[in-house]
């Protein structure tokens, strides 16, 4: 049985969006809010005013200063983003987006970005798949706090889905926690970065981003991700060392 | 066919939730916003800012004395509220509404209360329907342009846009073949191999299945294969000697 998901805010700006973004979360029982590196700092007194006192009440606030840190303990998230980004994930509606989070075990969540520009690649690539909302091509962009409201209504509204969709690989195994994957996806980089795979250096982000977004839709299991990191670790050692190193 | 409905304002108070109000309704396509007695008067300065233009760009702004005149012309009005009234109409949520609003012809219009009380009595008795969404008995009390937002959406939504950009990848990269993924696993494998990971040796089938039914489900593009073998070819060359390769 899914709990409710997180709600993180990438870089937001105005106290008041995530004030608000919190009495909404609150008005449809949602209650774990998660800021990576809120420009005007934190604790903040306009967002309290537009809390209408769900800050006090209900949502808990934690302030992470790195987006991974923020999805410690995750096991799928979304990201939520205006613009189509070529990239090969699932893209949602909403409905579809709250049936895919109940379809998923351990802790979810949805990521939005910051109020100038939404999210950046590097965020979207570390999520499962992209939540979008039908909006006007000619005046598409969504207030932060409204974006957070339609999501909250929507996980409110759609009780009744849940087991609509089928979900991958359902309790065979342990989902990965968002931390070991990413710790996964830095072994292999480290590992590629060593063997001088990056090249040109300057190719390095953009073919980061390409591994991940391929393999973070895999959606791993704990077992999988320590099965991959021993195949990452066995090449590294190079042709015939796992063995020996096994074998002394 | 029916067009897009008007939204009304009965008896609003703060400029700023007016603009926010227009911004969300021009973000899913509506334009027809009617206010009832708007107490701060009209315009407003703060409902200008906070429209972020949609009132310059296509919402257009009716004000009216009474709701009476605020409802000439219309054929079909909900009524939008947090609390059950003892009203013998049809409740709603969200998604019904909009089903019931598509069904009739002529203008339609979603009515929405004040900040402080929402609507009184006698508003509710002049509409068709309730428009009711599942909120938190706790804490119940949307922010007005929120209420507004969630109704666009769900109107949006519905219009056949959800899943406009549906399906993965929106046709940027071509998915793999079965037998370039396989070619693959295949070259995993065979690098694993070498490097001595499989061990013990009757546990090699085990593990290759496990390794293949983690990475099958990331339904990789053609270009993600071709990365992902640059990436075993570099890790199985050894640390440094990918580099060594490129630059010669």
């Amino acid at each position: 049985m899914q709990g409710n998901p997180a709600i993180i805010l990438h870089a937001p700006q105005l106290g008041e969006n995530i004030g608000a973004a919190a009495r909404v979360m609150l008005n449809f029982g949602l209650t774990d809010l998660r800021l990576v590196s809120p420009r005007d700092g934190w604790p903040s007194a306009a967002a309290e005013a537009m809390s209408a006192g769900a800050l006090g009440q209900g949502v808990s606030v934690t302030v992470f200063d790195t987006l991974e840190a923020a999805m410690t303990g995750l096991t799928y998230t979304v990201a939520t983003t205006a613009r189509p980004r070529g990239m090969e994930k699932e893209v949602f509606g909403a409905a579809e987006a709250v049936g895919a989070l109940k379809a998923r075990q351990g802790q979810v969540a949805v990521l939005f970005g910051g109020e100038k520009s939404g999210l950046p690649n590097e965020a979207v690539a570390l999520c499962d798949a992209i939540l979008t909302y039908p909006v006007n091509p000619a005046f598409s962009s969504l207030n932060l706090a409204q974006a957070v409201g339609v999501f909250c209504h929507q996980w409110g509204a759609s009780a009744g889905l849940e087991g609509k969709f089928g979900g991958k690989g359902e309790g065979v195994d342990a989902p990965a926690t968002r931390e070991n994957l990413i710790g996964m996806f830095e072994h292999f980089e480290a590992e590629l970065e060593r063997a001088g795979y990056f090249y040109p250096p300057e190719k390095t982000p953009v073919m980061i981003t390409n591994l991940r977004n391929a393999l973070v839709r895999a959606q791993w299991t704990e077992q999988e991700v320590r099965t991959f990191r021993g195949a990452i670790k066995a090449l590294s050692l190079g042709r015939g060392k796992a063995r020996v190193v096994r074998e002394e």
